[in-house]
This record gives C-alpha cells, sequence and structure tokens, in this order.
C-alpha cells in the first residue's frame, strides 16, 4: 500500500502525541491548530515523552481543513465536549476513501459521528495514556501510551491494519481490537467510577480505592457497567470488575481525565462518560442506579461552573 | 404540678437558646458547660434572637452533672457525634422521675439512650430552629425556632404536658407529638437529602433544588425515606415528599445542620441521619439505594477531614 496522509484534528495533549509521533517517523501528518496555530507554525512541535523527548522542527500547521484538504486518515483528538464541530470540520478532510479514527473517550461517539457522516469508514481509538499539554506546542507525556483501534463501520482491513503498523512503526504500542464495543465497555469499567467520583469528591483514585466506605461504592458503580454492558449484547463479567478493583489498588495515586478537565475548568466529557451509556442500558432494559445518581452531581456541577463564568 | 428543675446538657446553639428562654421565664435551669464553663459563669448568656434580644447576666453554670446534681428534666441538646459521653454526663443528673429529654437530630437517638437508661423517662425533641454559636456564652437564634416533643418510653403524660407549658410560656413554640417516630421519620424527609447533598456538592438548598439536575435526585432521596419509614410501620406518602419539594422551592438559600458542622471542620451526624435509618429500613427489607451512596460519600469526606487533622 502507499504511504498515508494523515490529518490531526485536534493538536493537545493527545493528538499532539500521536501526531507528534507519526511525524517523526517521517509520516506525512498535518496537523489542524486552533489557538496555537502561529506558535506551532514558527517554532514547531516539543514532546517531552516517557519514549524520549523530541521536538520537530517542521510542522506542517494548518488553521483550516480546507488548507488540509483530502487525507487518508484523520485523527480526531478533541475532547468529545468539542465534537459539534466536528460537522465543518470533517467535510474538506474526507475523500471517497478517508478513514475517521476518533480517539476519545466514552460510548456512543461513532455513532454520532456516523449519523453525519454515514458513508465514511470509522474508526474507535482508545488511548491508554497519561498526557498534558504545558503550553502551545509543548505537550508532555508522562506515562502509558498504548493505542487500541477497532473499525466501528466501513474500515477496509488493510487501512486499519496499516495505521496500526504506521503507529508501531513510530514507537506508538497499537494494536486492532476484534469488538470495538467490548473494548469500549471494558475501559467504561475503570472510567466510569473513577472519573466521576474523583471530581465529585474532589481526590484521587488511591483515596477512593483504599477507603472502606468507597471501595464497595466504586465496585458497585463497576458492576453497573458490567450489567449495562451485558444488556447492550457485550460480553463482560463482574470478575473483570473485581481485577480492575485490584489493578486500581497498585496504581500510583491518578487523576483522571475528568478531574483534569474540572480542575481546569474546562468542560467535562459527562455525555459519553455517563449520560449516553445510562440512556443505552436503559433503552436495553437495565438501570445504572448509582451511575445515574453521578451523572446528576456533576451535571449540578457542571452547572455551577458555567453559571459561575 | 410543683415547678420543674431543668439541666440543659450541651449549652452551645440549641441548649443555649431553649435554656436561654427557659432562664429568662423564671424557669430553674442549671446549663453544664464545658469550655465557656468560667465565661458564662463571669458575664452570663447573651442571646441574640429573631424572637427578641436578651442577656442573661445571673446563670446557674456548671462544670460537671454531679454539681448540678437531681433535676426534673435533662434538656440534651448535644450534636448526636457527642452521645458517648451520656453515660457519664447523665447519671448524676437523674432521680426517681427524671426526664431525658433528646433534642436531636436523625433516627436511633432515642433508641440508643433507652439501651444505657432503660428505666428512666425518654422523650426525643426535634428542634425546627436555625441558631447558631457565635461566641463563648453568646447564641444567634436567626429564623424559627419551634420544638416538637413525644415520649418516646416511659414519660408520665403530665411531666410531657408541662414541659411544653414551661416552654410555650418562655415564648418558644412548643407542641407534643402524639407519635414520635413519625415525627422524626417526616422530619427526616427533608434532613436526609439536604444535609449529605449540600455537603458533597458543597453547595446551599437553593441550588439543589432549583438545578434541573439535582432536583429529581432530591426527590428520589425524599422517596427513599419515605419507603424506608413505610417499611418501618410508619405511615408517611410521597405526598409529603412532593409537599417538601414545593416548601423548599420558597425557603431562602440555607445550609442545614451538617453543612454548617462541615464547614466548621467538625465531625458530621452521619451516624443518626443516614446510616441508622439505612440500617433499619434494610432490616426491614428496604434498600435505600441513593441514600445508602450519599452515606458512603459523606463518610469518605469524614475519613480524609480526620486523616488531614
Amino acid at each position: 500500500m502507499k504511504d498515508m496522509r494523515y490529518a490531526i484534528v485536534g493538536t493537545g495533549a493527545i493528538g499532539g502525541f500521536y501526531g507528534g509521533m507519526l511525524a517523526k517517523s517521517g509520516a506525512d501528518v498535518r496537523f489542524l491548530l486552533r489557538s496555537d496555530y502561529e506558535y506551532v507554525k514558527q517554532n514547531g512541535l516539543k514532546v517531552d515523552s516517557v519514549f524520549g523527548d523530541f521536538h520537530l522542527n517542521n510542522v506542517q500547521a494548518y488553521s483550516s481543513s480546507e488548507e488540509i484538504g483530502q487525507v487518508d486518515v484523520v485523527l480526531v483528538c478533541l475532547k468529545t465536549t468539542q465534537n459539534h464541530l466536528l460537522s465543518k470540520i470533517l467535510p474538506p478532510l474526507l475523500g471517497e476513501s478517508t478513514t475517521i479514527v476518533l480517539i476519545q473517550n466514552g460510548i456512543g461517539v461513532e455513532a454520532d459521528v456516523a449519523l453525519q457522516f454515514p458513508k465514511s469508514a470509522i474508526v474507535g481509538g482508545l488511548g491508554f495514556i497519561c498526557s498534558n499539554k504545558l503550553a502551545p506546542g509543548h505537550i508532555a507525556h508522562l506515562d502509558f501510551g498504548r493505542l487500541t483501534i477497532g473499525d466501528y463501520q466501513l474500515t477496509k482491513h488493510e487501512v486499519l491494519t496499516q495505521i496500526a503498523e504506521d503507529l508501531n512503526k513510530a514507537g506508538v504500542p497499537c494494536d486492532i481490537a476484534p469488538d470495538l464495543m467490548l473494548a469500549r465497555w471494558r475501559k467504561l469499567v475503570w472510567n466510569s467510577p473513577f472519573n466521576g467520583m474523583t471530581v465529585v469528591l474532589n481526590t484521587t483514585t488511591d483515596r477512593l480505592i483504599n477507603s472502606p466506605s468507597t471501595q464497595p461504592l466504586i465496585y458497585q458503580l463497576m458492576e453497573e457497567v458490567v450489567g449495562a454492558a451485558n444488556a447492550c449484547g457485550v460480553p463482560l463479567t463482574k470478575d473483570f470488575a473485581l481485577k480492575m478493583i485490584e489493578m486500581t489498588k497498585t496504581m500510583t495515586p491518578y487523576s483522571p481525565s475528568m478531574k483534569l478537565d474540572f480542575d481546569r475548568k474546562q468542560e467535562m466529557e459527562i455525555e459519553y462518560i455517563y449520560s449516553r451509556p445510562i440512556a443505552l442500558a436503559r433503552a436495553a432494559g437495565f438501570e445504572m442506579v448509582h451511575t445515574e445518581m453521578v451523572e446528576r452531581q456533576l451535571l449540578f456541577i457542571e452547572e455551577q461552573r458555567k453559571a459561575n463564568t
């Protein structure tokens, strides 16, 4: 296959890292930027990474997707709270056989994008990564980094394989999930309790898992994700929730992405991490009772934040 | 009947007010004090009240219940978090026919005290009052003030009536609840959701009731108290929860007592407002699912506070 041309939509903590790694490896990567456009065009992209620091001097930086034009692969690395922008951003990037990769959190992102782009190949991407944007054009990749991708609709097998190969060649561990929805719900087992509870109780994962009061609650929330997944036809077991409990006990104190957003006074990804899974489960006859309570508490916190800004 | 001698255990926001009102009216009232003893003995008791400000120059102040000796009525106005002290404080105050009045929050306080004092007359007291201690010997009574009392065990009708008459004569609206447990569960319908949720979400009652996210949750929590009461044989209906919702909409912004304790970094009354009702309901076959989640969040907050002090 020919070399693929990539566009990175959202050159922040995630897009800056994955796009930067690809560009460093020699791939044709075009970055879409907004506020950081001038800075990155002038100064390039700096990535402090546990995989090795690097600096890209010549970055293909663009301020609009029209200037980028059609590409083979679009890596969407926006927060899902920005997905309303995709209906304008994506069309100029899409040719006959462009693949859209949504490296985003939660359940339902692919379904919503598929409604707008029903004929496009859509891939889901799950980043297991701890990464921050420190300043314009400056990313800190602190831990992990694996990317799991899987077909949502109409993806050619050889394209999915080539994306994974390009990333692996670039030093990013990338694997292909045979069942994207299973991968998404599995990730949600950990994400759902810890994202919301660290925000509501303004704390870190280690304190929640080590408290006799909240550990059972975390497990209940995990069980609900398993129950919701099952109701939606996704085969997960409570064993997996128990494994996540044990795994978290060995983790260093950690603030999930929603807690980081909350601390930065940014909008939280409540829709796809909470509201959508709750709605899908309910439609399938399963009530996520405790999870919905966390959702309501988060929505309240979000309302108060918006009212105060 | 002869005039009754009162002892006030816990001369704070509640005891200072009710005891102060009784003393002002001429009743024989003996105040048990700890840290404020010297100050009150020297300077008396100052009460800024919406019922009219007053200052008591000569207060019968004591630093131990031994010095007070036997009385006819003990008004226990401690926070329930201090109830472990009662086994030492009460015995010197109790004669053959002393009545213990527990002016305290939650469900189960009388049962616990009755275990220790099975032969004593025990009355439950529900204060509907907004009152603070501003400084040693200085109470601010800001709003409301009604006291509802009711027999828990072995109370003579004429004693209950005289307590109510003494209080009414002193300017404190006081009524007798024919069914103490009904009164306690009714009060819990409002107290359970708002005490915990104002703490967990660090907010006030008006914001919770006006939010489209939390109003349904507040109602769910109220419904659970109604369900728990019913399971425990106490006749409450969901209509009452709806009335509490409507009533709260008309209230000025308010911080319940648990929120005030939390703000002052004092121990919260989780045991009798949450854990005990949850346990009683469970024993009767009813699960307070959402309420228990609030309880766990509060216990976590309490653990963190203790770990940091």
